[in-house]
This record gives C-alpha cells, structure tokens and sequence, in this order.
C-alpha cells in the first residue's frame, strides 16, 4: 500500500543524508520526497511516499522516530486528508493545436505559465491521480519535460502536527 | 545567491542518500528539495535549491555530476525560468474571520480545500515570495501549520533537460 509520512525535523546539515540513507540501507524505496521550511526556521517539514505492506511502513516510522534530528512522524494515509501535488509540464504546441492543449488545462484547473511558438507550460496541481490524468492526456501532444514536486500532505480538520 | 538547480537521477536505491550525504559532509546546505516521478519510470527529476557564492555552487554542481546514478544537472538560476511552490496553510478560522480568510487566499489565487468550524486549509501556489507574502498576512489569524513542497522550476522556451 501506497503511504504518505509527514516528518518534522530539526534544520541541521546531515539530517537528510540520516533519512535518505536510512531508507536505501534497508531497501525501501522512496516514491517521492518534498522537503520544505515552516514557519519556525530550524523546523523543516518533509512528506515522503513510500510503498510496502502495513508492517513494513510501521517499521519505517519506528526507524525514523530514533534518528537524531527527527521530532515527529505522522502517517497521514488512514485518516481523512489533503494530498496535493504541483507538475509543471512543458508540451509541444504551435498554432494548430495551443487552444485544444489550453482547453484540457482548464479542465483540470491548470494555468498556462508560459507560451513560445513551439511549446507552452502548464502548471496544474491536484492529487496524485488526477495530475496523471492530465500528464496522460498530454502525451499525445509530446511532452518535452516534466517536473513533479511529488506529495504533500495534511489532516483535515483542526489537528496539526507540531513541535 | 539563492540557486534554483535540476538534477535527473537514475531512480535508483542510494542516490537521495549519495546526494544528500555529498551535501552535508560538505556542508553545503540545502533550502529546500523536491523529487518526484518523470514520464519515464527509471528516471526521477530533483529540484535543490541552495544558497552560496557562485564558486560554492559551481563546485556542488561539479560534485553532483560525479556522482553515481547522477545524468544530467542544471542551474536555471541564471536563465529565465518558471519557479513554483506548492503550500498548504491550516488556519484557524471561526465565523467571524473565515471570509477575510477566504478573500486573502482568493487574492493570491489560492483556494479553500478544507474547512470545519474551527480552522480551514488554503492551497497556494506561487513562486516563493509570493507564498511568503500569503503565509505573512494569514499569521494575524493563527497559522496551525504548514506544508510546502519546495521549489521547482524549468526554463521557459522549448529547451528541455533530457537523458
């Protein structure tokens, strides 16, 4: 099963490198991995997506739990939750064929961010999901490049993970 | 300077901890990092940004090239490119403060994408300072927490990292 972990650690050089390696010496994959500040700047909020039977993950997040720097973990996949993910996709596009490529755009509420004469940008952000339904649909265009920020995530409700 | 940097890697067990490990034994900081999927299965895409004279990143950049499982790197500060972050914001809301709530996220083309009737979440995207701007004016009302995915960023035109 696919898993979604929000972790908070402390902004120290190494604590990265600690998870990153923690992972690959055990053999677990990591799907995607968002790493970004909060609003107190020694804390860094991570998401990371992993997969593995239910098992597998807890024991993950028991080895997270022991490492130096990491203050929480939270597994946000069995509760109700927002997960979002921004892509920007660069795809082939002239004259002929612009309006139907900004026509799928607006379907999935994706903005166009910029144009030249032989390709466009779009941004467009959503789940997991629907951002591959529309990378699918654009395939057909040809697309020059892709970039994923992978997942976040957060409970719904007022419940927050904190320091 | 602030340096917005592409890296595609082989999705291979080890390279987040080999880039995350040459970074820190360097002490080299990272601000943030995104890593996502690509249209190709064995290809993950990273978005770092990092701070430094541009000799330090010249020399991070020459160190990420050296590496295992590494294929191509690129700095896109210095071109011109889209930069985008994702945020999610939980705040408190109640009924007398959720519309100027709403109005601000709308103003900054965020939306609403959980409510209840204490605290609400807003979806924003942006570049970086225009998240900043955003997180700045929602903390008069009680910030619960944040989650960003980082930057991510391709250059503007046709031009394409490819393998």
């Amino acid at each position: 099963m696919r898993h979604i972990i929000s972790v908070l650690v402390e902004n120290q050089f190494g604590v990265l490198a600690r998870i990153a390696g923690m992972f690959s010496s055990r053999g677990f994959n990591i799907d995607s991995l968002a790493v970004g500040e909060t609003a107190d700047p020694t804390v860094s909020r991570m998401t990371l997506v992993s997969r593995g039977d239910d098992k597998v993950i807890e024991q993950i997040i028991k080895q997270l739990r022991r490492l130096i720097d990491v203050i929480r973990v939270q597994d946000i996949t069995e509760e109700s939750h927002i997960e979002r993910e921004l892509v920007l996709v660069k795809v082939k596009a002239d004259r002929h064929t612009r309006g139907e490529i900004m026509q799928m755009a607006s379907i999935f509420q994706g903005r166009v961010v910029d144009v030249c004469d032989k390709s466009l940008i779009v941004e467009v952000v959503g789940s997991r999901e629907r951002v591959d339904s529309l990378l699918d649909l654009l395939k057909g265009f040809g697309v020059l490049e892709t970039t994923r920020t992978g997942s976040v995530g957060m409970l719904r409700g007022e419940q927050a993970l904190k320091v």
